[in-house]
């Protein structure tokens, strides 16, 4: 039964340049036959965005040692469509994105183009993760990240997930002593207060940059945001079914039609 | 206590100049004090994008009788967040996303600009709709939907949503006399089978148009997508929390860390 490869399909929203997914790719490219097809161009805060007013872009480039990889003019979600389609001609065994320059825990998991990759494929019925870790810069240390990736990766491969399931995955910025392992979390209950820096441009029109502040209104445990500040990586399984039942009954109570 | 007029913010996704936020405009401008902050272009797809890359512009336009509006070249989630800041500098009572032209029921909430301005008013405290007609067309008839529109508003002003909640509302294209009503739903579990149409450009190079086929796998009773074939239009309570606590349960037992 287990005589062929898994098929690994791993994306991103950083771009297929960003060291992040070069990180995951070297993480896990032993454990599997890996394929990579990755946004050609940043496209944080994507969310699920698809393309469908424009044609896409997809070309092969040579990226990563041993590892087949396309870079694609679309979304993250646009790239798991076009693998699945184009490439594979079928579904990938699993799909992993990231792993993000950044957080993407709490309420980051809407805007968030690595997760919307990863949603997009346990949508199609792929067991699929989103890692993020919580260090924005360029030249961030991925070990810690790397190496949840790859353990992560060998659970699933071990023992795996439901289909349509998907976890989002957030590693903290702490020395390896100080790091606690993983934790099983739920999404915490947050928001970023946006305010918008106003500013004039040479020809004298206004125009504005968004600056967000983070605003956790979550204080009951169990919240990933608390597990990421006590040094653990956590872990939130991602629903793919929005509906929200409880209101579901208000409504019913409440506004009898 | 209800001295002052409630404030309700209209957006969408398909810009300012869609026949669907007019019919929206006029259908509820006389309830409340109304003001639109829309997109200057289509969205469609836009999933929960946000502008974090670019500047943003806002200008203000005479678009809607007795309406103070403004255009915005960014995402229907920057329109709430600009909005919120720039313009009312506070929240609004209410805000309604919409009438999009075309479906929204099952799945496509997560694609979709409308409901992700929605989403983002309730993230924010702003209880919300998004409203969606499962007309395609420009010229789609209006009339059925800015009814449900005005219903439902009324029903918001009279027996408000809890805070951080948000309804997902699809009108069918029926004849007054095929219309059944109001339903409250569950999201439909469907997904988007996407090929890609193939072609080459005058240049030689490969391009891709995402051509998609929609597939309802849910064959239980009580989806939008049911209650929309009926000929009632779907009213499906959308949560801001993803995370899935049966796949949380199952991690902690399969997975143990």
């Amino acid at each position: 039964m287990q005589n062929k490869q898994p098929v690994i399909l791993i994306t991103n929203d950083d771009g297929i340049t960003a060291p992040g997914i070069k990180a995951l790719v070297e993480a896990v490219k032993h454990l599997a036959t890996v394929i990579v097809v990755a946004p050609d161009s940043p496209q944080s805060g994507m969310g699920h965005a698809i393309t469908i007013g424009h044609p896409l872009r997809l070309n092969k480039v040579d990226m990563f040692e041993g590892v087949d990889s396309w870079q694609c003019s679309g979304t993250p979600a646009d790239c798991v469509k076009l693998a699945r389609d184009k490439i594979l001609h079928g579904k990938p065994d699993i799909c992993l994105s990231g792993i993000n320059h950044g957080a993407n825990h709490s309420i980051n998991v809407i805007y968030s183009g690595t997760m919307s990759a990863a949603m997009e494929a346990a949508i199609e019925g792929v067991p699929s993760i989103g890692f993020s870790s919580l260090d924005y810069s360029f030249d961030a240390d991925f070990t810690l990240a790397a190496q949840v990736a790859r353990g992560l990766t060998i659970r699933m491969l071990e023992n795996p997930m439901p289909e349509h399931t998907l976890l989002n995955v957030n590693i903290p910025v702490v020395t390896n002593e100080a790091y606690k392992g993983l934790k099983i979390c739920r999404q915490a209950y947050a928001r970023w207060d946006e305010q918008f820096d106003h500013r004039v441009d040479p020809r004298g029109k206004d125009y504005y940059w968004m600056v967000g502040k983070f605003i956790n209104m979550d204080k009951e445990p169990g919240t990933d945001v608390e597990a990421l500040k006590e040094g653990y990586a956590s872990i939130v399984p991602v629903k793919i079914d929005f509906t929200d039942f409880k209101m579901k009954s208000w409504l019913e109570e409440q506004w009898k039609f």
